[in-house]
């Protein structure tokens, strides 16, 4: 049971950005600003960079619909399932792999990134930006996954749910999720 | 030395912000809202949680920046120390312990937060909305904390800097940082 009132229809992160709407929108905006907006990174790449965290943390609600998110972009369902379980020898190339064992580090504390991670993502081509939005992304669902399990929220009463919101998230983004939990609410 | 390429002149969080601008502009204004927005939480008892938690992730740059805006909020240097070492003896009133235990439990993990945290807090007269804001302050600066830590920003070279850094947060908020780093500059 959540540890404060929240709608019994939305589960997880859908019903704290509902309970306070003000400070839902910074939180919904930077989110489409990092997973989709403009970047040399791909919108799959980036929300691997997100369940591999949310993985870390043990969210359940992030780590599904992240996945979820990563699955429906890539095409496939065996990359988030292989990152999981191990970085090294996931069919990810370099690049990625660096930037996923800095995500991984991220998570556990910013004092973990050690700058041996960053001269390997760095000699396997990847640019400032992308290890600072790697970082940032990181850290904004280390925010995520404890905004969503600090406060105890539940998970939804079936797995279809994680499939309609992960069609959402590719197809509106995180900005205009009100409209999507309008769908959600219908099923 | 930080990872990525970042102007000498701005230590800590206030080079990334500098760094990229678009992703700055949400995070200024979620935090100007949960710090220094309406609430029935004093501006000092939120940057107590933000300096709890800075503390529990070992971020030196935000750990200091936040104890002196909470000094300076609450015209002591006492409660800060206190919090630091034993929240139960720190002169804070229960409702205040009852919400920085729940901030350090979040700091370690969203899934840390106890059914009893919540219970002290509610029964000292939390109300549903102030343990919806402690978590997610708690949350906001384990993102800040691992995004400053996590791009290995460097420390200022005075601790005069964080008097200035202070009363700049004190004075203009977050939202209006942009001013005071031009100030900061010319220090």
């Amino acid at each position: 049971m959540p540890h404060i009132s929240l709608e019994d229809h939305l589960p997880g992160i859908t019903g704290l950005l509902e309970y306070r709407k003000d400070s839902a929108q910074p939180i919904r905006e930077l989110t489409q600003l990092l997973l989709r907006g403009p970047s040399t990174l791909t919108e799959g790449e980036r929300e691997l960079i997100a369940t591999i965290v949310s993985h870390g943390n043990e969210c359940k609600f992030c780590t599904t619909a992240h996945t979820a998110a990563a699955d429906k972009l890539l095409g496939e369902y065996e990359t988030t399932q292989a990152i999981k379980k191990d970085i090294e020898s996931a069919p990810v190339n370099e690049k990625m792999k660096a930037l996923l064992v800095i995500a991984k580090q991220v998570q556990q504390s910013g004092k973990n990134v050690t700058a041996a991670a960053v001269g390997r993502a760095k000699d396997a081509g990847a640019t400032d930006i992308e290890i600072h939005d790697t970082v940032l992304i990181a850290a904004l669902f280390c925010l995520y996954n404890r905004y969503v399990d600090g406060l105890s929220t539940r998970l939804p009463d079936t797995s279809d749910y994680f499939n309609t919101l992960a069609e959402r998230l590719v197809t509106n983004g995180y900005t205009r999720l009100p409209q999507g939990y309008d769908h959600l609410k219908k099923n």
